[in-house]
């Protein structure tokens, strides 16, 4: 197999069914802005600006609109409000507007006549080619060829380019270029101005200002291998210039757009004019062929510290660099103001909010191929601890209170109560990838600069959350784990074990803050107005949080009240298990039956591996993965990862197929509303953590492996960043090797 | 104290704060229409047109829009969908435009100077009366006398009529009627065309027609004791005469206003158009003082049934008055597609729907009363047997699940999942309604001919909603019960109750008419498809149905898991007991407290007080009375029942000062969003069943009384329908008769 089939998606072959799918999984982006990977000519019967009022539903089992194309562009932290939704990250104007036409002919992918029709992302540098030959009604034949990539290097261009070869026939080829505002987010419109323009030298600008306030400025020069005569074709929402040129056998005709992008929330000084017009005209003096290459040299050294080589399972090869092409492209590097979110920035259908999975899907990948990433994505919870005391007040407690779903200000954002309301875990699952965070890198100054602050708030609010019973055993109750199925539980084994852990860390870093750096407690406490006996109140409130544990059956029950709920009969229910559980069963009955959506418990025993033994968690994989569904993409990931430590190389193996099917497969049209990111996340953590064994870096200072490869698996190798080393990892069937990189040196084991 | 003052819901003096209260309480109707108690000329400040998207909320602490007036024409069946609420009753076009206009100067109740306003509405009659001195600008000084009623005889008109005297000054008086289709309901416009005429002849009309395909029109005849020279001054959508005469000291202007309001649902036959004609010739040939006369003798033929009489407590007397008013208004004869709504057709918040109230607390009040009615209630209910149906089967379950929150076909229109979803009860309350008004009349003709089908198909609802457990005990989990704070609890004691009776009585049923009446139940079971074994899988499921109880405290626990919620400390959280307790607690805090909205185990003692001893009752009212809030409208009453039967004379007295206020306050403006008509029906169940102590017709054959009067009450008396017989009780202190209507006799005995 040549590199080509280990490192590019390809699309062989026009389908219009699949079209959406394709344009979630072709997404690029570089952290600052994300396009979707729709046509530059965009499809004639999917118009972008349908206007309806979309409704609170569980996303999970929601029907999307948009059946065939919803192009995506989006700047993360560029964000409207829905009347009914919340915050939502705005799908801003599509930039890529490209479209031919021939005596009265458009091209359009469903209605022409294509043939040879190829597309396909080259995950090395991100770019994305099409190719197919047009023949028209009138008989000409032409060869098209696109290519385009958001640069890595320059974060605010986007490059263009086509090519037209004449194969057979004669005729006036008709070439619009166009900077579109025609667009709706979830069938809202949110822009309040809209300044389109078009300069016939070959330039086109759109100027938009939303509804928040925002403004954000498009720029594009084009360049064209013959004399078009622009005429600028504007409409109220579009910029647009429209050329001709005629053709002939064996003519070739290039067309380059070049896009700059500025918003004035950049970091960057000057107005959005002057610094697209700068953007622009840097580009043009680098000229193509360097600001390529500046773009490939970013993607490049990224590659470098984040690839995954696996030898013997090609499939497993493309797919998880997929995953990790995505989380590369999601993440923006150096702006705390924004996180990644659900979608990856690849669809509008989650709104662009940050959920739980930054924490604990996303993090360990940053953790230990960008550190500095990772310190990014904790960073942005720092700045948004205000929006969760917000959150904590609006709710009637002290403390902060993290959003489920949170807006770029913290603020909860989540339209369903039931989630908003009582999946209380995140608010420890940022504290837990805190303490991950600090021990896998050593940077004990975030913890105390920042990370107290978030320790210390946190517990008050877990504080006056607690429920205390008659015999004075702290409880949480209402309380939804993990298992979005089961909402209003009772001492979520997961949660409570979660807090007890996160006031504990508070305790730890106040005590030892205390002890090292009295100076810098007494700020701290005078900051955060830490009252006597505070410390005490968390000390004692882990203590005697109650953590359930059947010690008969040695299960831990996801929850006190679990064995009340009722049994499942999954045959008679689930008759087509290619659709989500979900949809055979009514809200209502699913929310009193013993049908997990998702890992509950297993998450519990991946976060905590050192307090439970082999036989509690084979007991759990047992107990739990026959009732779990799976309906959430969150689940697969850790049952592998479970399956893996328990060495049942059969399920570890079918649950790696279910996390690569989860954006891949066409049959589900997995990425059609965007990346689950999340599971990209957990694919990296089911490879390091579950075939190569990797010890968490929260429980332990050495790098340690105990790897167990799938089946064929021939070698598998990557780099970890460990507490400020670099290590390459090399796993073959039967042994490991672990190198230490810059003059480190290399230690070797064997694998079990 | 004079008559007037025990028949006469009065306001004196107008307080801008307190219109909207008024404006619900002086409600009138006569089944067929309602219109609510606004000013004829409006208030200028308070348009009816405002749009806006009502979100699904908690109806009870929801913040209502409209602070100052919203009118509301509903005729009940007239219904439109909204695109979050679902169906709700259309706020029909304003029938009662009458302006006045004089040297520029508009009347209007805020702007004007006005002196010695009063305003009352009569109870005996249903008419509603205002007088006041409008002293213009310009000094003119002029005494203006409204009435109006709506015919409980003759049931499409609406009567209405001005006196203006001159007391002072003279001047140009312009007159301006109305019909006004600018009217929203919750912020939605439900009329798609609208077709206003006016004839200078002195007649308007006004025909809409609503998005759904209904017509309503509405046709006025006016008569005036001067010469108007009406003109035209129709707008797009109001239908407007507009005339002026001169005035002066002495003088005195009468404008009668007779409206017909016809639909296209209305049972009698021909186009709206021409019944509306009919009627109001019809009323014209009648003439004002015949229409009158059959107007209040309709009346007065009610209030001989409904009545109760209460010597030595005005208040009382007046308050029960007005709740038997609404009662009476609210109920439509004779036509069962529809029931009664929960704010009794005086206010839009609630839709216009149907909940469980109608069969637990308005039935009651209408089997001895008014047994027509109560059969018509439950009519309607098997008439919506089929939307039971469709909601059952969108559930996944076979059978019939009635609506929490019905529309006019019976399916669930309840925007809010968790009472939709959970609050099940109302199916087996819609059984226990049919079963007392069964043992109440000895209609046994109803139970075989409608009623088995609601009994049958109910049953194998909750043959399907049951889970068993492990032991082989029937559980419901995932419940609502009447505690609307405690939305997911196992075993709700009371639902589990209400279901196992269902149960009960559907095999009872099935085994009479069997053994009674072999053909009638050889065409059920065609009918009902009843196939073998279903009657033994009712009866098993009724048998091993769970029952809470607490056999060591004797409490009967609200549910299964009710120990584990938590205790609330009401001291420090609810800070001004005047607001409900929802406003001071969170509802993720609330659905895990000890915090109940309104009776749930009392409620259950109120319907099964044969079950319960003395002592149980007295431990219940006891543990529950202190965590209970009572925010919702429903719970005073139970609780005031159960404190009279308990003898607490103190608390009983004063749950019955809270059932008064429920829509009296002033302070509360208790009425304001519409009449809480089942505190209305509970305030009956009070006095019927608490203080006169009347034994349920559900578990006595015979009448049986055990009377408790309030202090100071000297005598209670009212009627009572009884399996056919009509008894007039009266209770005195210390004794209490029972009289047998038409040649019945009187029985005596001595109250407790």
């Amino acid at each position: 197999m040549n590199d080509e089939n280990l490192w590019c998606l390809k699309e062989n072959g026009y389908q219009a069914g699949l079209h959406k799918h394709y344009e979630g999984l072709f997404t690029q982006g570089n952290g600052y802005m994300h396009v979707r990977g729709s046509f530059e000519e965009g499809c004639s019967d999917a118009p972008q600006d349908e206007e309806y009022l979309r409704f609170p539903d569980n996303v999970t089992l929601e029907k999307p609109r948009h059946p065939k194309s919803k192009q995506g562009t989006f700047i993360p932290g560029i964000v409207g409000q829905h009347p009914l939704l919340k915050e939502e990250i705005i799908n801003l104007p599509y930039v890529l507007g490209l479209e031919f036409r021939l005596a009265g002919e458009t091209l359009d992918m469903d209605r022409c006549r294509i043939s040879g029709y190829r597309r396909w992302l080259d995950l090395r540098d991100g770019s994305l080619q099409r190719s197919f030959i047009w023949e028209t009604a009138e008989g000409m034949q032409l060869q098209c060829t696109y290519s385009r990539y958001i640069s890595m290097a320059d974060t605010h261009l986007c490059i263009q380019r086509v090519q037209v070869a004449v194969l057979a026939g004669e005729g006036r080829l008709e070439v619009k270029t166009t900077l579109r505002a025609d667009v709706r987010t979830n069938g809202m419109n949110h822009f309040a101005r809209i300044v389109p323009s078009a300069e016939t030298v070959g330039s086109l600008s759109l100027e938009t200002l939303t509804e928040e306030g925002n403004q954000i400025f498009m720029l594009s020069a084009l360049e064209v291998s013959e004399v078009m005569n622009w005429q600028a074709d504007n409409t109220r929402t579009t910029a647009a210039l429209r050329g001709e040129c005629s053709l002939q056998t064996g003519d070739r005709l290039t067309v380059s757009k070049l896009t700059a992008v500025t918003t004035d929330r950049d970091m960057e000084e000057g107005t959005v004019r002057s610094r697209a017009c700068t953007q622009l005209s840097r580009a043009r003096d680098l000229g193509w062929e360097q600001l390529y290459n500046r773009h490939a040299d970013s993607w490049k050294s990224k590659w470098q510290e984040a690839d995954i080589r696996i030898k013997g399972d090609d499939m497993a090869q493309l797919s998880v660099r997929a995953s990790l092409y995505h989380l590369i492209r999601s993440n923006r590097e150096q702006d705390a103001r924004v996180a990644i979110c659900a979608k990856g920035y690849a669809g509008e259908a989650y709104f662009g909010r940050y959920f739980w999975d930054t924490e604990i899907n996303l993090l360990p990948f940053f953790l230990h191929t960008n550190p500095q990433a990772a310190r990014n994505l904790l960073l942005f919870r720092y700045n948004t601890l205000d929006g969760a005391r917000r959150n904590a007040r609006n709710y009637g407690y002290r403390g902060a209170r993290y959003a489920w779903e949170s807006s770029l200000s913290g603020e909860e954002q989540c339209a369903n109560w039931q989630y908003a309301d009582h999946e209380i875990h995140i608010t420890a699952d940022i504290v837990y990838a805190l303490c991950h965070y600090v021990r896998a890198t050593g940077d004990n100054e975030f913890l105390e600069r920042y990370g107290i602050d978030i320790l210390v708030e946190t517990a008050r609010y877990w504080c006056d959350r607690v429920d205390w019973n008659r015999e004075g055993v702290g409880e949480l109750l209402g309380v939804m784990g993990p298992d979005e199925y089961l909402p209003f539980t009772r001492n979520n084994a997961f949660t409570n074990r979660m807090v007890k852990f996160s006031l504990e860390q508070t305790v730890a870093c106040m005590d030892n803050l205390e002890g090292g750096n009295p100076d810098g407690y007494a700020a701290a406490a005078e900051r955060l107005d830490i009252r006597p006996g505070e410390r005490e109140l968390f000390r004692h409130t882990a203590e005697k949080l109650r953590l359930p544990y059947d010690s008969q059956t040695e299960i831990v029950p996801q929850s006190d009240d679990f064995a009340s709920y009722a049994d499942v009969d999954f045959a008679s229910l689930w008759t087509d298990r290619s659709r989500p559980f979900g949809h055979f069963i009514s809200q209502e009955r699913n929310y009193r039956s013993k049908a997990l959506k998702q890992a509950d418990v297993l998450e519990l025993m991946l976060l905590f591996p050192q307090e439970f033994t082999r036989e509690q968690l084979k007991a759990a994989y047992a107990y739990y993965e026959p009732i779990t569904t799976h309906d959430s993409s969150l689940s697969a990931a850790v049952h592998g990862i479970v399956a893996s430590w328990l060495n049942q190389k059969e399920a570890a193996a079918d649950f790696l197929q279910r996390v690569m099917a989860i954006d891949l497969s066409l049959e589900k049209k997995g990425a059609a509303e965007g990346i689950h990111i999340a599971n990209c996340g957990g694919l990296w953590q089911l490879i390091v953590y579950g075939f190569a064994g990797l010890t968490s870096a929260m429980w332990s200072e050495t790098l340690q492996l105990q790897p167990r490869l799938p089946e064929g698996w021939e070698e598998l190798s990557f780099r970890i960043a460990w507490r400020g080393e670099r290590y390459r990892i090399t796993v073959n069937p039967g042994a490991y090797e672990v190198h230490k990189l810059k003059g480190g040196n290399a230690i070797a084991g064997t694998a079990i």
